[in-house]
């Protein structure tokens, strides 16, 4: 692990990050933690582009596994999503070393497909929560201010305000959940509290999602389901006629699962930040 | 069973029908079989309105059942796809009656989470092909023809071509069997040539639902998949670097599960019928 100064390493094990955000963030960075700024390198894979991807799939896999099989390093932290992780994740895993149980993992959306596997191979410190490129949502700060928040000092006010007292918890983006069901990236989910965010999808989408995610045999065994947000829904036609709080709270009724109300999460800047497991 | 007439019953287990289909519809198999022109009910059902669907959950399911379950009916046509299926299966599956396993049901679609339900609860004449709706399409007169020519006689010539010499079939939109994996709609695959089509989705979504299916262990026992017509692609930012074929067959390979080119059906007037199981 690192010495004085704190080690994280951005990755993109998905789309392509702005090349901004590898001055916006560091900059942030020194300005929050002026007499103990972590150390932030952004891999170079972050900057690479084949076709939809940041680099092509060996390329994105092997970035990954230097950082996370680096000892100096602390954390992996997702430079962002948008699409890809799940062609890497075998890959992934099977490059592992113990070096990568020592640290920390953040991100969201499409970083849930590997969020999932290493919560399934135990995994101590993987968590949902804000990428690097959020730096470049209006008022972005905030969002990497509480990622850091989360990553250096495991600062409680980053964590999303139910996870503390919520047993064991996982969140994810509800396509990425659903397409993860059923494949070998799907964790044990007993006896979790699953928070559940979306964006861009309609509302049929959502409660075709909801459908797939409520009657899995894995996910009906949660203590409970907590609805994100859901944002920049795309137009139904016709109107849905139920809202997405509506709709979930169809499915969990449907499914036997308890429906425990909204959680703090979503594609946007406030979206709090929740550990795999029990809280750390 | 029926006595001369083979009479058709068409329900909306999804989104509303069009009022037009069920007069060109009937006009057109007066003209196809003058001398024993099919009857042809629509149920009112099928025009009824509850937000996004034809109608509420339980009328949508009550209408499935009144033809299901009348043994004067010899086949069930879905009126069309759009969505709300997977909403009414469970309550469909529970409510049929031993007369219901005696007929026939075509659609595709949506439509699928009902097919894949019923194949699996072992009915003997399920299969994937145009709806009524698919008259409205241009030369949509082609798909209703060839769904009449399967309904009522059987044709060999309706079916997709390689059908007859594959020994088990299945056909699915992708977004719906991605869907219905892991829920109890889920039929076995295992020595099945599954055919697979898709509307309307980014190549990255394609491929998501690829990697979703062909890592699912059930699919995994398929003799091998075959890929029907992917339509309307909507564009992807950026471009992907594959097209759905090289991404169907990536898939493949990586899961073990051989490629068998290209099928003859998709979401146009071309497609073709595939029944469940060995050809009828």
């Amino acid at each position: 692990m690192s010495g004085a100064r704190y080690k994280i390493g951005v990755v993109a094990p998905a789309s392509r990050m702005s090349p901004d955000v590898a001055t916006k963030v560091p900059a942030l960075a020194e300005r929050l933690y002026p007499d103990r700024a972590p150390e932030i390198v952004f891999h170079p894979q972050c900057f690479a582009s084949h076709g939809h991807f940041a680099g092509d799939d060996e390329t994105r896999a092997s970035a990954f596994l230097d950082i996370a099989n680096d000892e100096s390093f602390d954390a992996v932290w997702f430079a962002r999503g948008g699409y890809g992780t799940c062609r890497i994740v075998e890959s992934i895993m099977c490059g592992l070393t113990e070096t990568s149980k020592q640290k920390a993992y953040l991100g969201y959306s499409d970083a849930g497909m590997l969020l999932a596997a290493l919560y399934r191979a135990e995994f101590g410190a993987v968590a949902h929560g804000p990428v690097a490129q959020d730096i470049l949502r209006n008022a972005g700060y905030a969002a990497v201010t509480r990622a850091l928040a989360w990553m250096i000092d495991r600062a409680p006010e980053a964590l999303e305000p139910t996870v503390v007292d919520a047993g064991k918890t996982v969140a994810f983006n509800m396509t990425v959940l659903s397409h993860l069901l059923g494949t070998p990236l799907e964790p044990d989910l007993k006896g979790h509290i699953l928070m559940l965010e979306e964006v861009g999808e309609a509302l049929y989408r959502i409660d075709r999602s909801l459908f797939h995610i409520t009657s899995n045999a894995n996910v009906r065994r949660v203590s409970g389901i907590m609805l994100g947000r859901c944002s920049n829904i795309t137009p139904n036609d016709p109107n849905f006629g139920m809202n997405e709080e509506e709709i979930a709270q169809y499915w969990c009724q449907r499914a036997g699962i308890p429906w425990l109300g909204r959680a703090d999460i979503g594609h946007d800047v406030d979206n709090k930040i929740v550990p795999f497991g029990p809280c750390l």
